[in-house]
């Protein structure tokens, strides 16, 4: 059986002491849900709630919704396959360029793909007014799009969400809606639909609309795989529930994620930090001239040499070359934001290498 | 949406002391196994391996076998729906009664199921001369059977295994042997089909067949999930992985796995520990005229009054009712060998039962 690593993560069979190539809050997990976690230890023997009924209670009073509209999955992209195996589309849209997951997921159901590509518009990369044209002449009837984007971090607003997501309504296309990075972003309340879908729940709107979360990133859980997702299609969660085994989440997960979600300063800080150390990583990222794309995520990208991935893991730094994201080349590079000390290691390489 | 436990594990939304239901070794997770665990706690921020190749050589190191013709999952149903999916059945047989969650994988790709059913004989249930037949004559295309049996704990001798193994290879029937209690059986060689798939590897045979592994119950490791599964059939181990997320399994499992494989004393020791009680157990059972199936595994199959599971419940302790077992109704029930004292408790309380 042949295995490659495709999202960076190329630490298992590389010399790497920096990985810039993953985006995973800087702050690691939360001590209380370390503590959580290392209190379960002694219950691994004993199978995990098949239901996650108290995470997904406890989802819910984080965003004040329903439980019954929250499922919980071994990540989002857990979630993401069953999501699409549970719709079944045939003719499926990526607002690209994107999460190279979702291909695969498409992939495994044997669907039609197309790319609806971003536009490159100043420092950003944005969706063009065709969209809606575009969707509605193609067949298509499923339409999966990120928000803030991966790898540029751009930033959908929520009017231009909602437009979208009312034609597909009428044009019953169903969405999937990946905000794993929004946990991050300061002023979320002008990207995220979370409040738009907070109604269709309280209206019991049957629409086709699976909204995607994780605590892989923000809460620096990647290691044990926790995400959600939150739909008032009810009737879909039911079947993505069909579609892979009853036990998906583990134990410890289901600890972690309880003890994560009430560590309130530990997410103030965390968005107060990424806020600023963004920025103090584009000024000095522009000051050597690199071009670098305006992101509102725990994210940059910027362009390079095609050779600065392999200048870089020379000396023992991971940053992630985007070649295998659609319509992208090998002079587009994502980084993480870490610590103040770990960015300032991968300016200062950055410095020595040929651009 | 609507969910509901199917497996036993109502631990979770009832009063339970003592949970039978389960099929887990009673000396829990080996405690170097935990303490692995334990050691990783500070690194739950980083992606696990999505090839698990560290896991991967220590499994093939235990059985002897290339790494390359093993996967990991999370648990072992996570292998099974890949399997399902990878192969896209359209008429499957299932030997049954059987896990439930069988007809669970082959539905979500929609296919057609039929149930070959094990027959009563004496004190145990088997396979009968007319399944090749059966399976010639049906166009089925995918064969599911687990050995040691569930719920009935019954063996089918390696020749048998051989013998249907071998017709399937000749009809192009792709064939799923479930061996997850194997490693719990005293004299495994007389059934595993394990030897048989090492030649096969060595012989690059590339017949579709998959043999299914946990540590899950054998490891005390359910809280965490881990599963793995051994086919010479590289290509469609490659289809498998395909089928859904590349980071299945969470990084504390796959340390917690290498660490419970270096453990000898305690599968000896489970092995010796498990005989003898499912020993004790069918002999108390039998004193009390229970009708108790004869068992290789680690669980006990035995017929009751249907509500002996209300009358047990209402004394704190859990068995498994198998009605939605095919074929099977109220009066069967399943209970997993547990400590010594463990097991006298609920010999004691079935006393004060009407049986």
């Amino acid at each position: 059986m042949k295995l490659t690593y495709t999202h960076g993560g190329e630490i298992y069979d590389k010399q790497i002491q920096y990985d810039f190539s993953v985006n995973v809050n800087p702050f690691g997990l939360p001590k209380q849900a370390e503590e959580a976690i290392a209190g379960g230890l002694s219950s691994c023997h004993i199978y995990p709630d098949t239901k996650c009924e108290k995470l997904r209670q406890s989802i819910g009073e984080h965003w004040q919704i329903d439980a019954s509209a929250i499922m919980c999955g071994n990540g989002a992209s857990d979630l993401l396959f069953r999501a699409v195996m549970a719709w079944r589309p045939r003719q499926a849209c990526i607002v690209s360029p994107a999460f190279v997951e979702y291909t695969k997921a498409l992939k495994s159901v044997g669907c039609e793909i197309s790319h609806y590509m971003l536009k490159p518009r100043g420092d950003t990369w944005e969706i063009q007014e065709d969209l809606l044209d575009w969707l509605g002449h193609r067949g298509v009837d499923l339409l999966i799009l990120t928000n803030p984007g991966n790898p540029f971090g751009n930033g959908i607003f929520v009017d231009k969400m909602t437009e979208i997501l009312n034609f597909c309504g009428e044009h019953h296309i169903c969405v999937i809606v990946d905000e794993c990075f929004m946990d991050f972003v300061k002023e979320k309340e002008r990207y995220s639909v979370l409040d738009w879908m907070r109604k269709r729940i309280a209206q019991k709107n049957k629409g086709p609309v699976v909204l995607l979360k994780a605590f892989t990133k923000f809460y620096g859980m990647a290691g044990l795989r926790l995400g959600y997702c939150i739909s008032s299609d009810l009737s879909l969660l039911e079947k993505m529930e069909l579609c892979g085994p009853d036990w998906s989440v583990n134990g410890l997960s289901q600890l972690g994620g309880i003890a994560a979600l009430s560590q309130k300063d530990y997410e103030r800080e965390t968005i107060v930090y990424i806020e600023k150390e963004r920025k103090y990583m584009t000024e000095h990222l522009e000051r050597e001239h690199y071009k670098v794309y305006s992101s509102i995520a725990n994210f940059l990208c910027f362009r390079g040499s095609p050779s600065l991935y392999e200048q870089m893991m020379g000396r023992g730094i991971l940053i992630r070359q985007c070649e295998n994201f659609e319509g992208l080349d090998k002079t587009f590079y994502r980084i993480g934001i870490k610590t103040r000390k770990e960015n300032d290691i991968l300016l200062d390489q950055l410095r020595q290498c040929v651009k």
